[in-house]
C-alpha cells in the first residue's frame, strides 16, 4: 500500500537494532524517504550520517521528531515506556499531527499499557531478531530478512497506523506478525526471556554469585562448545535484560517455575534410591530431543 | 618420548571421537602405527578402512584387541564400563602381556571403579571437545587441537601406561591433563552435564514432557538464536546422555542443586512486592556477565 509508506522516520535510540532498520531503509530509499536519529550518547547517530545512513543526527528528542510521520523508539523496555510517557506529555507538541508512533522493545503489555494512558497513537512492534554485538557499530541491513516481525495495535491505532508499521517491517525483509500484547509476552518469556535467566542461573551456580565458587577454575579449564552456548545470553546487555524482567515479570515467573518443576523432577530421577535408571534417563532425553525436532525449523 | 608410542591401538567404539584420533593419528603415522578398530554395528570401522583411516576393521571385540599395545575403549559411559568388565574377564587372555587400556567417557570415578575392580592396566582419559555430529561421519583430525584431555591413571597403571596415554593425547594435538577422578567428575559436572540438564529442562518446560504446552506453536514462531543455542545440548544423543546422568548422579545432583537455588532467587526477585526491582536485576545481570567476562576463554 503507498499510501502506508512514512516520508520522515525518527528514531529515538539508535543501536543494533535502530540501526539495522535504518541500514535496511536506507539502500533502496533513494532521496523520497528522510531518516533522522537521536540516542542519549549520540554516537550512534553520528557514526550513521558520516556513513551516510542517516540525512540527519538531531541534538534531543524534539528535534528528531519535528515533521516526523513515523516515530521509532529503539530503546531497552524501561527507557522505552519512559519514551512513551515524554511523548504524550513535554514532547506532544513537537510530534506531528498524523504521527504513528512505534517500538522494538523485547516485551509489549507494558509498553502499551504507557501508550494508551497517554493517548499516543502507538503501534508496539517487536522485531523477533538480533546478534551478540551491541551497539550501531554491529547493525547489518538484512538482520530482520525473513524473521518474525510482531505487530501489537494500541488502544488509539487505526487501521492506517497499523499499515504504516506493517510497512516499516515489510521494508525491512521482516513478515509483520498481528498478535495479542499479552501472548506476546507468554511466547517471548518461553523462548527468549527465561532463556536468559537460565544462562544467568547457570553461570551463577558454575561460576559464583557474590563469591566465586572454589570449584570454577578447574571447572572452566573443561569448559567447551556447551558451556559456551549455554552462557552466552548471558554475555548481553543488562539493563536491557533487568528491563526485560521488569516488565515481563508474571509471565516470566511462570517460565521460571516450570523449569524449576523439571529441574525437581531431574533431582526426583537422580536421587533414585540404588542410583538412577538409565532406561529412564535415556527415555527421558529422547522425548525432548523427539519434541525439539517435532518443532518448526528455528534460525538465528 | 619414543618408548612411549604404541604399535598397534585397537578401539572398542568408533564414533566421533574415535574416528577423529584415528584420523589424527593416521595422517603421520606411516606404516610403524597399526590402527585396527571394532564396534557393534561395524559401520564406522568399514567406512574408516575405505577411508584409508584404519588397517583393519575387526568383527569381534576380541578380534580387534588381538597384539595391542594400546586398546581406545570409545563408547559412552555405561558401555565402556561394561567393556571393561569383559576386558577383565572372558576377554583378558586376548590381551598382550604390555596392553594399556584407556577410554574417552565423560565420567571417570565410575569408570576407574570398575577398572580397578577387575584389575586392568588402565589409565581413564577424557579429551574435552566435541562437534553437534555423531558417528564416524562427522570425525575431523583436527578435533582435540590445543584442547585439554583429562587423564586419570587406575590403581593398577605405571608410569610407562600412563606416558602411553600421554602420547595418545599429545599425537591428536591435545594437552594431557592429570586429575582425580572425583575432581574431573564434579567439574565436568559444573561445565557440561548440568548445562545438558537445564536444556532438556528447558525443553521440557517450553515444549512439553508428556504432553505438548498449549502455548508452545505461538513460541516457536518467535524462537530466534537464543532459543537455538540454549536447546543444542538436549538435541545430542540420548543413550550418551543418560550414561553420562547415571554414572554422575552425585556430582550432577549437587550442581542441579546449586542452579535450583539460583533460580529461587531470581523468583524472590521477580515476586517482590510492587514489582521487581530493575536497579536490582541490571547489577545481578552485570555481576554474571563479569564473572563471565573474568572467566578463562572457552573455545569449542
Amino acid at each position: 500500500m503507498i499510501d502506508a509508506a512514512p516520508r520522515r522516520i525518527a528514531f529515538l535510540g539508535f543501536g543494533l537494532i535502530a540501526g539495522s532498520i535504518a541500514r535496511a531503509l536506507a539502500e533502496p530509499s533513494g532521496d523520497r524517504l528522510a531518516l533522522v536519529a537521536w540516542s542519549p550518547s549520540g554516537a550512534g547517530p553520528r557514526a550513521a550520517l558520516a556513513d551516510r545512513i542517516l540525512d540527519a543526527a538531531a541534538a534531543d528528542p524534539a528535534a528528531a521528531i519535528e515533521g516526523a510521520d513515523l516515530v521509532v523508539i529503539a530503546a531497552p523496555p524501561l527507557e522505552t515506556i519512559d519514551l512513551i510517557a515524554r511523548l504524550g506529555g513535554p514532547l506532544r507538541g513537537a510530534l506531528a499531527p498524523d504521527v504513528v508512533v512505534t517500538d522494538v522493545a523485547s516485551t509489549k503489555a507494558a509498553v502499551l499499557a504507557e501508550a494508551d494512558a497517554v493517548g499516543v497513537r502507538f503501534v508496539g512492534g517487536h522485531p523477533m531478531a538480533g546478534r551478540e554485538v551491541v551497539g550501531y557499530a554491529g547493525s547489518v541491513a538484512d538482520l530482520f530478512v525473513d524473521r518474525p516481525w510482531v505487530v501489537v495495535p494500541g488502544a488509539a491505532a487505526d487501521d492506517a497506523a497499523i499499515r504504516r508499521v506493517e510497512w516499516l517491517a515489510r521494508s525491512t525483509g521482516a513478515r509483520p506478525v498481528s498478535m495479542d500484547a499479552t501472548v506476546h509476552d507468554a511466547a517471548a518469556a518461553a523462548v527468549s526471556h527465561l532463556p536468559l535467566v537460565l544462562a544467568v542461573a547457570l553461570v551463577e551456580a558454575v561460576v559464583g554469585g557474590d563469591a566465586e565458587r572454589p570449584g570454577w577454575p578447574v571447572a572452566a579449564g573443561l569448559a567447551a562448545s556447551g558451556w559456551r552456548d549455554m552462557t552466552r545470553l548471558a554475555r548481553g546487555d543488562a539493563r536491557m535484560g533487568a528491563g526485560i524482567a521488569a516488565t515481563n515479570a508474571p509471565a516470566l515467573l511462570a517460565a521460571v517455575g516450570e523449569v524449576r518443576a523439571a529441574l525437581d523432577a531431574w533431582i526426583a530421577d537422580l536421587e533414585q534410591a540404588g542410583g538412577p535408571d538409565p532406561e529412564r534417563l535415556e527415555a527421558r532425553l529422547r522425548r525432548a530431543r523427539e519434541r525439539l525436532e517435532r518443532a518448526p525449523t528455528t534460525r538465528s
